[in-house]
This record gives C-alpha cells, sequence and structure tokens, in this order.
C-alpha cells in the first residue's frame, strides 16, 4: 500500500500530461524522497536501442522534483544536469530522487537511475537538479 | 531543399524511435552544426502546462548528439546539463546545437532551446553536453 | 583608460583577497559584461604544471560574477560548472564572463578562458554560473 | 599513520605547487576514497569574506582526482561542476571525494565539502568531475 506521500505524488504525476504518455508510476516516496519506475518500451529508444537520453533526464528530473514536492508545494527546475555512466538499458528503470539541501528560495536535489534492481553494478546514470521555489 | 548534412541528420533522427514518437524535425544543418524543430502537443506537458524538462532535454541532448553527428560516425552523450531560463511555453520548439570543440576521444558541445522564433527573448533553456567518440 | 564598469569591478575586486593574492586584473567590462586577465606563476601548476583546476574555476565564476555585478550590486553564486577543453597552458590567462539570463532571483552567466589571445583556437575552458540576487 | 593509500597521494599532492601553496593536506584515503582537509587563512576570502569559489572547486576537483589517483596513475579533468549549499565559512575545511563509476576511458567522481565536522548540517558544498583516463 502506498503512504500518503507516495499518494499526493502519484496524484501530482497524474496531472502531468507527458508522465502519463510514458507510463511513469511514484513506487515509494517519503519526506524528501522519491521513486518512481518507467516499463520500456520500443518507442523510447535512440538511434542506438537505449533509453533516449530525454528520458534518462525525464526521469532524473522526475524523480528530483518530487522529492522536492514532498516538503513544499511548488517548485520549478532552474538547472538540472545527469551522467550517462552505463547504456540505459532495462525491462524497468528505477529512479531514485532526494533533497540534499532543501531552502527558503532553492532546493537542491541529486537522483540515480537503475537498471531492473538498486545496486551499484546496475546504476545507470546520475543527475542533479536545482529547483526555484514558487512563491 | 535540405542539405546534405541536414538530410543525413534527417535520416539518422528516423532510426531513433523517440524522436519519431514525438515527431522532432531537423530543419537545418552544417559542419559542425544542427538545428531541430518540435510542435507543441498537450501530452508533452509537465503539472503547469510548460513543456517537459525531459523533452527540454531531448531537444537540446539531441541538437548537440546530432551537430557532432555532422563530424563524427558515432557518440554517445557522458554528461549534459540544462539550465531554465524561462517557462518552456511555444507552439514550436526551435533546437539548435553546436560543437565547441571536437576531440580525438571527446566532443564539447552546446544548445539553446528558443520559443517560436530565434531570438535574445525568446531563449528558454541553454545546455551543453560531452560525447565519447566511439571507436 | 578602464571605463566606468571596469573601475567598478577593480574597486570590487580589491575587495577580494584571494582575487588579490593570485593577482587577478580586471581589464575590461561593459553592462552584463567583464574580462579578466591572470599572469601565470609557477605556484599556480597541478601536478602536469597546468593551470590548476581551482584557478581555472576562480577565474570563470568571478568572470561571471563580475559581469552580473555590473547589474546588480549582490550576488552568489549557487552552482557553477567547467568544461576543460585543452590543457590550461598559457603566459596570461584571458577570461570573460556575461550575463545570459539575468532575473528577479537568479542571474545565468557564462564565460569562457582563453591562452594569451582570444580566439577559437586558443579557448582553453567554457564555463557557466548560476548566480543568486541577495535581497 | 597514513595508510598506502594516503602516502601516496601525501606524495602526489607534493608535486601540484598550487596545494603546497595553499597548505591542502591528504588526510584519509581508500582504493576509490580521498579525504583532504584546508585551514583558513583570509586571504583565501572572496568579497563577503566567505572561502572563494575557485578554492571550493579546487578542494572538490582535487578531492575527487585524488579519489581516482588510488585506482589509475593519471587522469585529466574534462568536466567539474560545484553546488554551493551555505556560505562557505570554516576554521578548517574538510573535503571527501569518491569513484562513482571507474572505466577503461573516464572515471565519475563526486565531493563533498564540510565545514569543520562531517555532518548533514556542516555540509557547504557537493560537486562532481569526470575525469578522462590518459593513456
Amino acid at each position: 500500500m502506498p503512504n500518503d506521500f507516495a499518494k499526493r505524488l502519484q496524484a501530482l504525476s497524474k496531472t502531468s500530461a507527458f508522465n502519463q504518455l510514458i507510463g511513469l508510476e511514484v513506487t515509494d516516496a517519503a519526506e524528501g524522497y522519491a521513486e518512481l519506475s518507467l516499463r520500456w518500451r520500443d518507442e523510447f529508444g535512440q538511434y542506438a536501442g537505449f533509453l533516449h537520453a530525454g528520458l534518462v533526464a525525464a526521469l532524473i528530473d522526475t524523480a528530483c522534483g518530487f522529492s522536492a514536492a514532498t516538503m513544499i508545494p511548488q517548485v520549478l527546475a532552474s538547472h538540472f544536469s545527469v551522467n550517462c555512466l552505463r547504456p540505459a538499458v532495462a525491462e524497468v528503470f528505477i529512479v531514485r530522487g532526494k533533497v540534499v539541501k532543501p531552502g527558503r528560495r532553492q532546493f537542491f536535489t541529486s537522483g540515480e537511475l537503475y537498471a531492473d534492481t538498486v545496486s551499484e553494478k546496475t546504476l545507470l546514470a546520475t543527475g542533479e537538479t536545482i529547483l526555484m521555489v514558487i512563491d
């Protein structure tokens, strides 16, 4: 059963048309933390058949933003970056975001993308997001 | 009429299922340079109705990668970052990528995303990509 | 003769003890723009004798911050990144910063570091800085 | 007593003139890990008296590079970024770097900078570095 944080993020995700388009799912959450998953579809590939960098970014950015959304109603990304450690190949992509430093004006968050299971060996990408707090 | 660089990138884009899914189009190219456009669809929105950060990243990453693809057969992104300057709202998004520094082992590229027309006032996001050359 | 922008930045630079320690000089400025230079000293080297990455960052961060300081009294860096394109070797390092997007709450800036003269071939590093406006 | 990794890094740090200039010290190391410290001096300040961003970068970049140097003889930074979470004020700055993903051609590393003691509350800055392996 999803906890209250997860339920709130699931409702939030429903308001994002793109999250619905790709079938992104909220699987876990806590204060300052969010986990989501995305099932692979062939239409998600880049030229070599790996998950498109835009989707890697979408996953990390959403997990980061959702981790902040457990602590504050409205934020907007002002910066994000992604490091691609391994080819993004999986049946199910698991992404985790957490708040590194909340603030009155900005939140610093970080994210990790995994293939199928969460382990050091399956870590596909890392990233971070700076979010502006919307008054 | 598209030039030879643009024709080659159009063919390359056809091999990316995700580029086809979202309807990304190559509109111009030269050595070390690529321009693409994306027409807004409601299904591209995040919670506030702006273009989803994943699609902002997809546009910048693809324009950067394609600018390198005019100079070298195969590259893979190892890092990319995006700065979100203004809310990503447009009927047609225009994105330009260019090679800042080619190399034997890595390419440095940068990209700019615009709303509808290209001007300082319509600059929505900037970004950069580091691409590894695949032997 | 330095213009008023340059004079103001020279006065600002005098208030930074580290800028004085390394001998950083403001050489030009305009609204949203700053150029600085640093003469090589042996004590600036990393293990291979190139300019230490910390000094590469100091140059880019200062040029970016000073470009914003021509437009607004007080800012603080919340994020910066640097791409190292070529080994940082020069007798005189020239660094230029400019404001990409000013804002009420944050400034986006970018910088370029050159060896001895300003040209595409002597571009050593590029970088960017996100600055928070201090009320 | 420093272990063998720390001794090797201390010898490496002696070959960096800038590390000597600022008095950077290697305090701990393990495979894929390095910890360094820097004692505050007034000459390290920026205009507001905080540690200059260039030195924040120098600390994070060196800790990251040294963490990789425990695993591989020669690397060169191709990219680094820093997030400034809190004003960089301390008597002694402690910085830790670790290898996130080693590779044949590049190493991904991350770093954390603390004020005086290591804790969530004293985390001043986070950063990351991409290092190219030199053949």
